[in-house]
Protein backbone atom coordinates (compact mmCIF):
# COMPACT_ATOMS: atom_id res chain seq x y z
CA UNK A 1 0.00 0.00 0.00
CA UNK A 2 1.42 2.89 -1.08
CA UNK A 3 1.60 6.27 1.49
CA UNK A 4 -1.17 7.96 -0.17
CA UNK A 5 -3.83 5.21 -0.17
CA UNK A 6 -2.65 4.52 3.97
CA UNK A 7 -3.24 7.63 5.09
CA UNK A 8 -7.04 8.03 3.12
CA UNK A 9 -7.31 4.41 4.82
CA UNK A 10 -6.94 5.93 8.16
CA UNK A 11 -8.61 8.90 7.58
CA UNK A 12 -11.63 6.64 7.06
CA UNK A 13 -11.54 4.38 9.87
CA UNK A 14 -10.65 7.49 12.20
CA UNK A 15 -13.75 9.09 10.75
CA UNK A 16 -15.64 5.62 11.44
CA UNK A 17 -14.58 5.89 15.02
CA UNK A 18 -16.00 9.54 15.88
CA UNK A 19 -18.86 8.74 13.68
CA UNK A 20 -19.51 5.52 15.58
CA UNK A 21 -19.02 7.01 19.17
CA UNK A 22 -21.61 8.58 21.43
CA UNK A 23 -21.36 11.77 21.95
CA UNK A 24 -19.43 13.00 25.54
CA UNK A 25 -22.23 14.64 27.35
CA UNK A 26 -20.25 16.99 28.89
CA UNK A 27 -17.70 18.22 26.23
CA UNK A 28 -18.86 21.69 26.79
CA UNK A 29 -17.99 21.87 30.18
CA UNK A 30 -14.63 19.92 29.85
CA UNK A 31 -13.96 22.41 26.88
CA UNK A 32 -14.42 25.35 29.00
CA UNK A 33 -12.35 23.93 32.32
CA UNK A 34 -9.50 23.40 30.00
CA UNK A 35 -9.49 26.82 28.68
CA UNK A 36 -9.65 28.18 32.02
CA UNK A 37 -6.44 25.82 33.09
CA UNK A 38 -4.55 27.11 30.03
CA UNK A 39 -5.35 30.26 30.97
CA UNK A 40 -4.36 30.38 34.14
CA UNK A 41 -1.11 28.85 33.34
CA UNK A 42 -0.07 30.69 30.35
CA UNK A 43 0.49 34.39 32.12
CA UNK A 44 4.64 34.09 33.40
CA UNK A 45 5.21 32.61 36.75
CA UNK A 46 8.25 33.14 38.93
CA UNK A 47 10.98 32.59 36.42
CA UNK A 48 9.30 35.24 34.02
CA UNK A 49 8.08 32.15 31.50
CA UNK A 50 4.67 30.79 31.18
CA UNK A 51 4.59 27.54 32.67
CA UNK A 52 4.59 24.11 29.97
CA UNK A 53 1.73 21.81 30.51
CA UNK A 54 1.42 18.14 29.34
CA UNK A 55 -1.34 15.77 29.33
CA UNK A 56 -0.62 12.60 30.94
CA UNK A 57 -3.21 10.12 30.23
CA UNK A 58 -3.21 7.18 32.60
CA UNK A 59 -4.98 3.26 33.49
CA UNK A 60 -7.19 1.53 31.05
CA UNK A 61 -9.85 2.22 28.51
CA UNK A 62 -12.68 -0.09 27.93
CA UNK A 63 -14.86 -0.96 25.10
CA UNK A 64 -18.23 -1.83 25.74
CA UNK A 65 -19.88 -4.88 24.22
CA UNK A 66 -23.46 -3.66 24.62
CA UNK A 67 -24.87 -0.18 24.28
CA UNK A 68 -26.57 -0.10 28.03
CA UNK A 69 -23.02 -1.65 28.93
CA UNK A 70 -23.34 -4.47 31.11
CA UNK A 71 -20.10 -6.60 29.44
CA UNK A 72 -17.22 -4.49 28.15
CA UNK A 73 -13.61 -5.62 27.12
CA UNK A 74 -11.21 -3.84 29.87
CA UNK A 75 -7.23 -3.41 29.37
CA UNK A 76 -5.67 -4.53 32.56
CA UNK A 77 -3.44 -1.52 34.17
CA UNK A 78 -3.19 0.47 37.87
CA UNK A 79 -2.50 3.38 36.35
CA UNK A 80 0.72 3.66 38.58
CA UNK A 81 2.91 4.92 35.78
CA UNK A 82 0.68 8.32 34.83
CA UNK A 83 0.21 8.61 38.53
CA UNK A 84 4.02 8.82 39.55
CA UNK A 85 4.89 10.89 36.30
CA UNK A 86 2.24 13.13 37.21
CA UNK A 87 3.95 14.10 40.66
CA UNK A 88 6.89 14.02 39.08
CA UNK A 89 5.84 16.87 36.28
CA UNK A 90 4.33 18.95 38.95
CA UNK A 91 7.37 18.87 41.17
CA UNK A 92 9.58 19.79 37.55
CA UNK A 93 6.90 23.01 37.20
CA UNK A 94 4.58 21.68 34.57
CA UNK A 95 0.34 22.09 35.21
CA UNK A 96 -0.78 18.59 34.39
CA UNK A 97 -3.98 17.61 32.49
CA UNK A 98 -4.44 14.36 33.95
CA UNK A 99 -6.50 11.92 32.13
CA UNK A 100 -7.13 9.14 34.11
CA UNK A 101 -9.84 5.55 34.09
CA UNK A 102 -11.99 6.04 37.12
CA UNK A 103 -10.80 4.20 40.09
CA UNK A 104 -7.36 4.33 38.92
CA UNK A 105 -4.55 5.40 41.04
CA UNK A 106 -4.14 9.13 41.79
CA UNK A 107 -1.05 11.43 42.11
CA UNK A 108 0.37 11.68 45.50
CA UNK A 109 -1.49 7.61 46.50
CA UNK A 110 0.90 5.34 45.40
CA UNK A 111 2.02 4.17 48.61
CA UNK A 112 -1.86 3.86 50.08
CA UNK A 113 -3.13 0.13 50.11
CA UNK A 114 -5.91 -0.19 47.97
CA UNK A 115 -9.21 0.77 50.42
CA UNK A 116 -7.66 3.64 52.21
CA UNK A 117 -10.13 5.04 54.29
CA UNK A 118 -10.80 1.59 55.69
CA UNK A 119 -7.33 0.19 56.02
CA UNK A 120 -4.87 3.46 57.50
CA UNK A 121 -8.51 4.37 60.15
CA UNK A 122 -8.86 3.10 62.75
CA UNK A 123 -11.85 4.15 66.02
CA UNK A 124 -10.61 5.87 68.94
CA UNK A 125 -11.61 4.78 72.57
CA UNK A 126 -14.46 7.44 72.56
CA UNK A 127 -15.76 6.30 69.08
CA UNK A 128 -13.84 9.19 67.20
CA UNK A 129 -11.41 7.73 63.87
CA UNK A 130 -7.44 8.66 63.90
CA UNK A 131 -5.13 7.62 61.16
CA UNK A 132 -2.92 4.41 62.16
CA UNK A 133 0.38 5.02 62.66
CA UNK A 134 1.84 3.18 60.08
CA UNK A 135 -0.34 5.15 57.19
CA UNK A 136 0.26 8.41 59.40
CA UNK A 137 3.08 10.15 57.14
CA UNK A 138 1.70 8.47 53.74
CA UNK A 139 -1.67 9.75 54.38
CA UNK A 140 -0.86 13.29 55.26
CA UNK A 141 0.82 13.67 52.52
CA UNK A 142 -1.35 12.37 49.85
CA UNK A 143 -4.10 14.58 51.15
CA UNK A 144 -2.19 17.78 51.17
CA UNK A 145 -0.21 17.74 48.32
CA UNK A 146 -3.09 16.34 46.23
CA UNK A 147 -4.85 19.54 47.58
CA UNK A 148 -2.07 21.71 47.00
CA UNK A 149 -1.63 21.19 43.66
CA UNK A 150 -5.44 20.89 42.58
CA UNK A 151 -6.30 24.16 44.45
CA UNK A 152 -3.06 25.90 43.13
CA UNK A 153 -4.79 25.55 39.70
CA UNK A 154 -1.47 23.36 38.77
CA UNK A 155 -3.96 20.06 38.66
CA UNK A 156 -6.56 19.37 36.22
CA UNK A 157 -8.24 15.77 36.64
CA UNK A 158 -10.16 14.80 34.03
CA UNK A 159 -11.88 10.92 34.53
CA UNK A 160 -12.89 8.86 31.82
CA UNK A 161 -14.10 4.69 31.11
CA UNK A 162 -15.20 3.76 27.41
CA UNK A 163 -12.30 3.76 24.94
CA UNK A 164 -15.35 6.01 22.97
CA UNK A 165 -14.49 8.95 26.22
CA UNK A 166 -10.61 8.55 26.19
CA UNK A 167 -10.05 9.48 22.35
CA UNK A 168 -12.74 12.30 22.37
CA UNK A 169 -11.20 14.05 25.42
CA UNK A 170 -7.95 13.58 23.84
CA UNK A 171 -8.98 14.83 20.72
CA UNK A 172 -10.80 18.32 22.93
CA UNK A 173 -7.44 18.42 25.08
CA UNK A 174 -5.17 18.61 21.68
CA UNK A 175 -7.49 21.20 20.03
CA UNK A 176 -7.52 23.05 23.31
CA UNK A 177 -3.86 23.13 23.82
CA UNK A 178 -2.93 24.06 19.55
CA UNK A 179 -2.71 27.53 20.82
CA UNK A 180 0.23 27.03 23.12
CA UNK A 181 2.05 25.64 20.91
CA UNK A 182 5.31 23.54 21.73
CA UNK A 183 4.59 24.48 25.41
CA UNK A 184 2.60 21.79 25.58
CA UNK A 185 3.42 18.01 25.99
CA UNK A 186 1.52 14.70 25.99
CA UNK A 187 2.49 11.76 27.78
CA UNK A 188 0.95 8.95 27.02
CA UNK A 189 0.95 6.18 29.52
CA UNK A 190 -2.89 5.06 29.52
CA UNK A 191 -3.12 1.25 28.47
CA UNK A 192 -5.77 2.13 25.65
CA UNK A 193 -7.90 -0.47 23.51
CA UNK A 194 -6.72 -2.20 20.39
CA UNK A 195 -9.95 -3.13 18.86
CA UNK A 196 -13.68 -1.62 19.79
CA UNK A 197 -17.02 -2.71 18.55
CA UNK A 198 -18.39 0.13 16.88
CA UNK A 199 -21.57 1.68 18.61
CA UNK A 200 -24.31 0.56 15.54
CA UNK A 201 -23.25 -2.98 15.60
CA UNK A 202 -24.09 -3.26 19.40
CA UNK A 203 -26.84 -5.17 21.01
CA UNK A 204 -28.88 -2.39 22.76
CA UNK A 205 -29.33 -4.91 25.79
CA UNK A 206 -27.39 -7.80 27.18
CA UNK A 207 -26.15 -9.83 25.37
CA UNK A 208 -28.88 -12.69 26.30
CA UNK A 209 -26.74 -15.72 27.25
CA UNK A 210 -28.76 -18.46 25.62
CA UNK A 211 -26.24 -20.09 23.23
CA UNK A 212 -23.17 -22.18 24.47
CA UNK A 213 -20.92 -20.12 22.28
CA UNK A 214 -20.38 -17.03 22.14
CA UNK A 215 -18.51 -14.76 19.21
CA UNK A 216 -17.69 -11.77 19.33
CA UNK A 217 -16.11 -9.74 16.63
CA UNK A 218 -14.11 -6.49 17.17
CA UNK A 219 -12.58 -3.89 14.84
CA UNK A 220 -9.27 -2.19 15.56
CA UNK A 221 -9.10 1.20 16.96
CA UNK A 222 -7.61 3.32 14.65
CA UNK A 223 -3.86 4.40 15.24
CA UNK A 224 -5.01 8.38 16.89
CA UNK A 225 -1.05 9.09 18.02
CA UNK A 226 -0.35 9.82 14.51
CA UNK A 227 -3.56 12.08 14.18
CA UNK A 228 -2.76 14.20 17.62
CA UNK A 229 0.58 14.62 15.96
CA UNK A 230 -0.58 16.04 13.02
CA UNK A 231 -3.79 17.47 12.85
CA UNK A 232 -4.83 18.18 17.47
CA UNK A 233 -1.91 19.24 18.21
CA UNK A 234 0.70 19.54 15.50
CA UNK A 235 3.61 21.13 17.46
CA UNK A 236 3.33 19.29 20.92
CA UNK A 237 6.15 17.32 22.05
CA UNK A 238 4.42 13.84 22.25
CA UNK A 239 6.03 10.64 24.21
CA UNK A 240 4.44 7.08 23.98
CA UNK A 241 5.06 3.91 25.20
CA UNK A 242 4.50 -0.04 24.52
CA UNK A 243 3.79 -2.41 26.61
CA UNK A 244 6.54 -3.71 28.14
CA UNK A 245 5.95 -7.32 28.51
CA UNK A 246 8.15 -9.87 30.89
CA UNK A 247 8.61 -13.03 29.95
CA UNK A 248 9.65 -15.08 33.65
CA UNK A 249 9.17 -18.65 33.63
CA UNK A 250 7.47 -19.96 36.79
CA UNK B 1 -32.70 -34.01 25.83
CA UNK B 2 -34.06 -35.69 28.65
CA UNK B 3 -33.17 -35.28 32.36
CA UNK B 4 -29.89 -37.26 32.92
CA UNK B 5 -28.28 -36.16 29.66
CA UNK B 6 -28.48 -32.50 30.95
CA UNK B 7 -27.56 -33.44 33.87
CA UNK B 8 -24.63 -35.54 32.54
CA UNK B 9 -24.01 -32.72 30.21
CA UNK B 10 -23.74 -30.16 32.58
CA UNK B 11 -21.42 -32.35 35.09
CA UNK B 12 -18.86 -32.39 32.28
CA UNK B 13 -19.17 -29.03 31.57
CA UNK B 14 -18.38 -28.09 35.19
CA UNK B 15 -14.98 -30.47 35.08
CA UNK B 16 -14.22 -28.55 31.96
CA UNK B 17 -14.69 -25.38 33.55
CA UNK B 18 -12.40 -26.18 37.10
CA UNK B 19 -9.92 -28.53 35.24
CA UNK B 20 -9.33 -25.62 32.45
CA UNK B 21 -9.09 -22.85 35.96
CA UNK B 22 -5.96 -21.70 36.80
CA UNK B 23 -5.68 -23.24 41.08
CA UNK B 24 -5.92 -20.81 43.05
CA UNK B 25 -2.42 -19.96 45.05
CA UNK B 26 -4.39 -19.06 48.46
CA UNK B 27 -6.98 -21.75 48.67
CA UNK B 28 -5.42 -23.23 51.89
CA UNK B 29 -5.19 -19.99 53.80
CA UNK B 30 -8.75 -19.11 52.58
CA UNK B 31 -10.01 -22.95 53.98
CA UNK B 32 -8.71 -22.19 57.06
CA UNK B 33 -9.98 -18.83 58.07
CA UNK B 34 -13.33 -20.02 56.62
CA UNK B 35 -13.01 -22.96 59.23
CA UNK B 36 -11.74 -20.33 62.23
CA UNK B 37 -14.79 -17.53 61.00
CA UNK B 38 -17.60 -20.89 61.09
CA UNK B 39 -16.29 -22.21 64.58
CA UNK B 40 -16.50 -18.61 66.26
CA UNK B 41 -19.95 -18.18 64.89
CA UNK B 42 -20.74 -21.21 65.90
CA UNK B 43 -21.09 -21.16 69.60
CA UNK B 44 -24.38 -19.79 71.44
CA UNK B 45 -24.83 -16.36 70.74
CA UNK B 46 -26.61 -14.37 73.46
CA UNK B 47 -29.95 -15.92 73.07
CA UNK B 48 -28.73 -19.09 73.43
CA UNK B 49 -28.72 -20.18 69.64
CA UNK B 50 -25.76 -20.14 67.21
CA UNK B 51 -25.38 -17.16 64.77
CA UNK B 52 -26.71 -17.64 61.10
CA UNK B 53 -23.92 -17.41 58.55
CA UNK B 54 -24.69 -16.12 55.09
CA UNK B 55 -22.13 -15.62 52.05
CA UNK B 56 -23.42 -12.88 50.50
CA UNK B 57 -21.44 -12.16 46.80
CA UNK B 58 -21.34 -8.61 45.43
CA UNK B 59 -19.65 -6.73 42.22
CA UNK B 60 -18.74 -8.02 39.04
CA UNK B 61 -16.46 -11.43 37.71
CA UNK B 62 -13.91 -10.81 34.78
CA UNK B 63 -12.88 -13.38 32.17
CA UNK B 64 -9.73 -12.59 31.19
CA UNK B 65 -8.43 -13.76 27.35
CA UNK B 66 -4.96 -14.13 27.66
CA UNK B 67 -3.17 -16.12 30.50
CA UNK B 68 -0.62 -13.15 31.31
CA UNK B 69 -4.23 -11.19 31.60
CA UNK B 70 -3.85 -7.27 30.16
CA UNK B 71 -7.17 -8.24 28.47
CA UNK B 72 -10.13 -9.25 29.66
CA UNK B 73 -14.27 -8.99 29.55
CA UNK B 74 -15.79 -7.67 32.51
CA UNK B 75 -19.11 -7.31 33.92
CA UNK B 76 -20.74 -4.21 35.14
CA UNK B 77 -21.74 -4.14 38.92
CA UNK B 78 -20.98 -1.63 41.68
CA UNK B 79 -21.40 -3.94 44.04
CA UNK B 80 -23.83 -1.55 45.88
CA UNK B 81 -26.96 -4.18 46.50
CA UNK B 82 -24.49 -6.66 47.89
CA UNK B 83 -22.98 -3.85 50.47
CA UNK B 84 -26.04 -2.77 51.33
CA UNK B 85 -27.50 -6.18 52.16
CA UNK B 86 -24.15 -7.20 54.24
CA UNK B 87 -25.35 -4.05 56.65
CA UNK B 88 -28.67 -5.36 57.12
CA UNK B 89 -27.86 -9.25 57.51
CA UNK B 90 -25.32 -7.60 59.88
CA UNK B 91 -27.78 -5.68 61.81
CA UNK B 92 -30.13 -8.73 61.71
CA UNK B 93 -27.34 -10.84 63.78
CA UNK B 94 -26.20 -12.68 60.94
CA UNK B 95 -22.37 -13.67 60.86
CA UNK B 96 -21.37 -12.18 56.84
CA UNK B 97 -18.99 -14.05 54.54
CA UNK B 98 -18.14 -10.98 51.76
CA UNK B 99 -16.87 -12.59 48.62
CA UNK B 100 -16.28 -8.93 46.72
CA UNK B 101 -14.83 -8.10 43.59
CA UNK B 102 -11.94 -5.89 44.33
CA UNK B 103 -12.69 -2.12 44.69
CA UNK B 104 -16.28 -2.85 44.11
CA UNK B 105 -18.29 -0.88 47.20
CA UNK B 106 -17.67 -2.18 50.78
CA UNK B 107 -20.03 -2.67 53.64
CA UNK B 108 -20.92 0.66 55.10
CA UNK B 109 -19.18 3.10 52.67
CA UNK B 110 -22.11 3.14 50.62
CA UNK B 111 -22.98 6.93 51.05
CA UNK B 112 -19.22 8.23 50.51
CA UNK B 113 -18.03 9.60 47.23
CA UNK B 114 -15.91 7.59 44.32
CA UNK B 115 -12.19 8.67 45.77
CA UNK B 116 -13.28 8.96 49.52
CA UNK B 117 -10.03 9.71 50.80
CA UNK B 118 -9.13 12.39 48.42
CA UNK B 119 -12.70 14.22 48.62
CA UNK B 120 -13.27 13.78 52.39
CA UNK B 121 -10.90 15.31 53.80
CA UNK B 122 -8.85 18.38 53.68
CA UNK B 123 -5.73 19.76 54.79
CA UNK B 124 -5.75 22.44 57.96
CA UNK B 125 -3.82 25.78 58.27
CA UNK B 126 -0.92 24.03 60.10
CA UNK B 127 -0.85 21.21 56.92
CA UNK B 128 -2.83 18.93 59.36
CA UNK B 129 -5.77 16.77 57.79
CA UNK B 130 -9.45 16.35 58.67
CA UNK B 131 -12.94 15.18 57.28
CA UNK B 132 -14.61 17.78 55.79
CA UNK B 133 -17.94 18.93 57.35
CA UNK B 134 -20.16 17.13 54.75
CA UNK B 135 -18.78 13.81 55.22
CA UNK B 136 -17.71 13.78 58.71
CA UNK B 137 -20.70 11.75 59.46
CA UNK B 138 -20.31 9.58 56.93
CA UNK B 139 -17.00 8.62 57.17
CA UNK B 140 -16.72 7.90 60.99
CA UNK B 141 -19.23 5.39 60.78
CA UNK B 142 -17.95 3.97 57.87
CA UNK B 143 -14.68 3.19 59.76
CA UNK B 144 -16.13 2.91 63.12
CA UNK B 145 -19.17 0.55 61.49
CA UNK B 146 -16.59 -1.78 59.66
CA UNK B 147 -14.03 -1.58 62.22
CA UNK B 148 -16.54 -3.24 64.72
CA UNK B 149 -17.93 -5.89 62.48
CA UNK B 150 -14.27 -7.30 61.44
CA UNK B 151 -13.15 -7.35 64.58
CA UNK B 152 -15.98 -8.66 66.20
CA UNK B 153 -15.47 -11.12 64.32
CA UNK B 154 -18.80 -11.20 62.39
CA UNK B 155 -17.76 -10.06 58.65
CA UNK B 156 -15.03 -11.97 56.90
CA UNK B 157 -14.07 -10.37 53.70
CA UNK B 158 -12.76 -12.38 50.68
CA UNK B 159 -11.85 -10.61 47.55
CA UNK B 160 -11.58 -11.99 43.91
CA UNK B 161 -11.37 -11.18 40.51
CA UNK B 162 -11.57 -13.65 37.86
CA UNK B 163 -14.50 -15.83 37.23
CA UNK B 164 -11.89 -18.95 37.84
CA UNK B 165 -11.03 -17.02 41.53
CA UNK B 166 -15.11 -16.63 42.08
CA UNK B 167 -16.39 -20.29 41.35
CA UNK B 168 -13.29 -22.01 43.02
CA UNK B 169 -13.68 -19.86 46.35
CA UNK B 170 -17.54 -20.33 46.02
CA UNK B 171 -16.88 -24.11 46.03
CA UNK B 172 -14.26 -23.80 49.04
CA UNK B 173 -17.24 -22.10 50.68
CA UNK B 174 -20.07 -24.06 50.01
CA UNK B 175 -17.81 -27.44 50.85
CA UNK B 176 -16.86 -25.24 54.00
CA UNK B 177 -20.24 -23.90 55.35
CA UNK B 178 -22.03 -27.59 54.54
CA UNK B 179 -21.42 -28.86 58.32
CA UNK B 180 -23.71 -26.37 59.55
CA UNK B 181 -26.38 -27.60 57.50
CA UNK B 182 -29.36 -25.36 56.95
CA UNK B 183 -27.61 -22.37 59.58
CA UNK B 184 -25.46 -21.65 56.08
CA UNK B 185 -27.32 -19.33 53.47
CA UNK B 186 -26.05 -18.23 49.95
CA UNK B 187 -27.15 -14.36 48.96
CA UNK B 188 -25.69 -14.47 45.43
CA UNK B 189 -25.48 -10.89 44.66
CA UNK B 190 -22.47 -10.82 42.13
CA UNK B 191 -23.23 -10.47 38.73
CA UNK B 192 -21.25 -12.91 37.00
CA UNK B 193 -19.59 -14.10 33.90
CA UNK B 194 -21.94 -15.78 31.34
CA UNK B 195 -18.76 -16.79 29.14
CA UNK B 196 -15.03 -17.26 29.21
CA UNK B 197 -12.18 -18.84 27.16
CA UNK B 198 -11.18 -21.84 28.64
CA UNK B 199 -7.40 -21.27 30.59
CA UNK B 200 -6.30 -24.14 27.83
CA UNK B 201 -7.52 -22.06 24.77
CA UNK B 202 -6.13 -18.69 25.55
CA UNK B 203 -2.57 -17.01 24.26
CA UNK B 204 0.31 -16.73 26.78
CA UNK B 205 0.80 -13.25 26.35
CA UNK B 206 -0.81 -10.23 24.99
CA UNK B 207 -2.88 -11.07 21.57
CA UNK B 208 -0.76 -8.69 19.04
CA UNK B 209 -2.63 -5.99 17.36
CA UNK B 210 -1.75 -6.85 13.83
CA UNK B 211 -4.78 -7.43 12.04
CA UNK B 212 -7.95 -5.23 11.32
CA UNK B 213 -10.57 -7.93 12.89
CA UNK B 214 -10.32 -9.09 16.22
CA UNK B 215 -12.42 -12.67 16.63
CA UNK B 216 -13.06 -13.87 20.44
CA UNK B 217 -14.47 -17.11 20.96
CA UNK B 218 -16.24 -17.80 24.01
CA UNK B 219 -17.67 -20.26 25.98
CA UNK B 220 -20.85 -20.50 28.29
CA UNK B 221 -20.09 -20.98 31.70
CA UNK B 222 -21.59 -23.97 33.38
CA UNK B 223 -24.97 -22.66 36.00
CA UNK B 224 -23.19 -23.44 39.23
CA UNK B 225 -25.76 -22.94 40.85
CA UNK B 226 -27.66 -25.87 40.86
CA UNK B 227 -23.94 -27.60 41.97
CA UNK B 228 -23.96 -25.25 44.76
CA UNK B 229 -28.01 -26.37 45.83
CA UNK B 230 -26.94 -30.24 44.85
CA UNK B 231 -23.08 -30.81 45.91
CA UNK B 232 -21.31 -28.31 47.96
CA UNK B 233 -23.79 -27.05 50.32
CA UNK B 234 -27.61 -28.90 49.84
CA UNK B 235 -28.72 -27.81 53.01
CA UNK B 236 -28.19 -23.92 52.51
CA UNK B 237 -31.10 -21.66 51.84
CA UNK B 238 -30.01 -19.74 48.23
CA UNK B 239 -31.41 -16.80 46.89
CA UNK B 240 -30.39 -14.88 43.57
CA UNK B 241 -30.85 -12.47 41.18
CA UNK B 242 -31.67 -12.69 37.53
CA UNK B 243 -30.29 -8.92 36.19
CA UNK B 244 -32.71 -6.31 36.06
CA UNK B 245 -33.13 -4.60 31.92
CA UNK B 246 -35.02 -1.04 33.00
CA UNK B 247 -35.98 -0.11 29.59
CA UNK B 248 -36.12 3.54 29.12
CA UNK B 249 -36.37 5.36 25.78
CA UNK B 250 -34.29 8.43 26.02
Amino acid sequence: MDTENRTETLEAQVKAFFDSAPPLHNSHEITQKLNQFIQRNSSSSENGEARRIVCVTSGGTTAPLEQRCVRYVDNFSSGHRGATSTEYFLKAGYAVIFLYRRGSFQPFCRSLPEDPLLECFEPTNDLNIQVRKDYSKAVKSAIVDHHIAVAGGHLLKLPFSTIFEYLQMLQIIGTSTRCIGPRAMFYLAAAVSDYYVPWKDMVEHKIQSGSHLLDVKLVQVPKMLSVLRKDWAPLAFCVSFKVLMVFVRH
